[in-house]
């Protein structure tokens, strides 16, 4: 269903603000049989008390039993079909060192690697170099020239690197270089359409300069390209929704997803509490805000459970901060879950808890998987999500008479 | 998902009876916070002894998030997928108005308008004269003759009427006359495909004799016309589940939305026991009967919650004389909910309640939101609830071997 079409016919424009905090893989899982999950752990006054004022559910991030990655958990949660809208993955690491990506763009995730004397390749990840070393490698390559093609090398991490090619006419429809094993040849780009050849054409030579000016250096002597992608084709929160939409992130990945989707990044927070100082001050300008707390997906992906329970406990700290805002809507919730047990993202529900005045509440008086599971939203995928903070806002009409 | 396409293949027929009785807007919310809804408030022992008998959940009329009109919220329950089949405005006004429209037809929306001396339209509503003045006008304009074609005016309310144009090779594409501001003159009516040319010539011939007609009256000296829309096509009970189905409701509305899908309307009754008295003498000629019940919606619009609680009351009452009939299965639901704290439908999900011998009864000791939405039918789009109707009356086979 294309909740969009739905939601551009409908919207309403009113005074109305909701917030969307996000804590990114805020689900989890006990850690042996019937224990409790790093949430249930967490003591969390201020959330169990918007519990009791507000209703829950299980957000399923894309399809029951699929762990998403940052890009689709995102997508679901601002609304947009994570199956129908997908974001390449040369696209998702721009945006991940937030590059902001434009309409004629190409982006392509590169690894350094390392070529033996016959040019086969030894370690597709030319020894995992520091993220020093590839920096400066980086540098040398934005020696390369192309006419007709604006060209940006960025650093990412470690042996990884971004480049962008931009040019009108660039087809992003081209194949990786990377064989896949070592004891291989890099291969050659390889346009799989007739609008990705000059790409092709680019990327050949871009590689041909990029040989010579690596060629000698003792592990990373050439690089491969994987993952042609062009700037996804996401329409805007002001135009699908009729909302000024403002991001509130710490990190690149988060202000870039919500840069593709239309959102103005505000501020430059570092922390929690800066997060919450920019969110008073960007109140009046927009109608929308989504905040981002990282660091319960983090401390999951360590598999340090204890570290997640701090976590929660701190943003749980800083609701009260949120709520004296008065948003008209109040949405916690997560993108994904990321078990500590796991150390990943997983697949199982999150819990989600959304708070207006006309929400009907549910009688919860706790906030976590077992009550999110029995709450009044039931289980839901995440793209339902906006509708839901729409209608509750006031700014989605009736469908039919 | 095309549940149609499910019910043709697989309906069994059989000689058990399922009534569906449709409380509208049923669903509500606490008038303060930690409040009850109506549901909650009600004194409803009736009910609350069907729910230890019964499965119940919490129906999603059409997408998490939307309130509907009468019309998706319907057709929901009658298995419609109300984002596939969309009734055009001028044939829900039709429809509401309880005119049978056929196949050839154009159903057209009116407006009574005031035009200044320039022809410029000075109030779109004609002063929202009384349905009486309304009505005496519309009789003049069944005078208006064109060759070819057959004409329909009928009065709805206030400045509000219909016109009907019966002929073969009509198209409905054409768009609305009113201008939207007031200054402006009225619009030619214009078709926007070949096929709706010929109607909006015939709209035009009309709107020329409605002129000469209105003219020198002191408001309503001319309409406009919206919502040009054939008759949906929509599949008939009968086809799609092999049902006779008759049809108990008080207003045209209901009835109309019933005839859409093939639907008998039975009786002519104005009152609730009228209705039930009908189910008997109807009992032994239909296999499926949808009863109305609308004073949970028209208390729920003026927010006048304890006339709500007070209808909900009025149904509870009545349930033993239908339970008396000892129908095979018993659904009670609504189209939406339409809380009196917002006097508006909502979004909400609808409490609903199945009765069966093969149900699988999920514990539940009453019947409202609360517990409806932990019931043992989960939370589910409405467009489900025909199919659990069926196999609940043994009247849909096994898919697949």
């Amino acid at each position: 269903m294309d909740t969009h079409q739905l939601t551009r016919e409908l919207q309403v424009k009113n005074k109305s603000k909701i917030i969307m905090l996000v804590a990114d893989g805020l689900g989890g899982l006990p850690m042996e049989p019937g224990g409790k999950t790093e949430l249930e752990t967490a003591r969390t006054p201020n959330l169990d008390k918007l519990a009791e004022q507000g209703v829950q559910g299980a957000s399923i991030p894309v399809a029951p039993g699929l762990a998403p990655g940052s890009g689709p958990g995102h997508l679901g949660l601002f609304g947009y079909d994570p199956l129908k809208y997908v974001i390449g993955r040369g696209a998702l690491e721009a945006t991940g060192i937030g590059f902001a990506l434009q309409p004629d763009d190409v982006a392509i995730r590169c690894n350094f690697c390392t070529l033996d004397s016959q040019g086969l390749i030894i370690d597709r990840r030319a020894g995992r170099i520091s993220s020093e070393e590839s920096a400066q490698l980086v540098v040398k390559l934005r020696d390369i020239k192309i006419p007709g093609v604006e060209i940006f090398v960025e650093p990412v991490k470690e042996h990884r690197f971004v480049v962008v090619l931009r040019a009108k006419g660039l087809g992003a429809n081209v194949r990786d270089t990377d064989p896949q094993i070592t004891g291989a040849a890099p291969l050659d780009p390889h346009a799989d359409d007739v609008a990705s050849q000059r790409t092709a054409e680019v990327a050949k030579e871009f590689l041909a300069q990029a040989r010579k000016i690596l060629a000698g250096q003792p592990k990373a002597n050439f690089h491969t390209m994987r993952g042609f992608a062009a700037k996804p084709n996401l329409p805007s929160y002001r135009e699908v929704y009729g909302l000024r939409a403002a991001a509130i992130a710490v990190y690149p990945m988060y202000k870039g997803l919500a840069r593709l989707v239309g959102m103005e990044i505000v501020g430059k927070s570092q922390t929690l509490d800066q997060q919450i100082e920019t969110l008073g001050q960007a109140w009046n300008d927009f109608d929308f805000f989504f905040m981002h707390f990282k660091y319960t997906d983090s401390t999951g992906e360590d598999g340090n459970f204890a570290g997640k329970v701090q976590r929660i406990e701190e943003l749980d700290a800083a609701i009260p901060r949120i709520v004296a805002m008065k948003p008209d809507v109040f949405i916690v919730t997560g993108d994904h879950s990321t078990p500590a047990f796991l150390k990943s993202h997983s697949w199982h529900p999150v819990p989600t808890l959304l708070v207006s005045n006309c929400c009907r509440p549910d009688g919860s008086t706790q906030f976590n998987e077992s009550t999110s599971i029995r709450g009044g939203l039931g289980h839901f995928e995440a793209k339902y999500l906006m509708m839901l903070a729409l209608s509750n806002a006031g700014r989605l009409g009736k469908y039919g008479a």
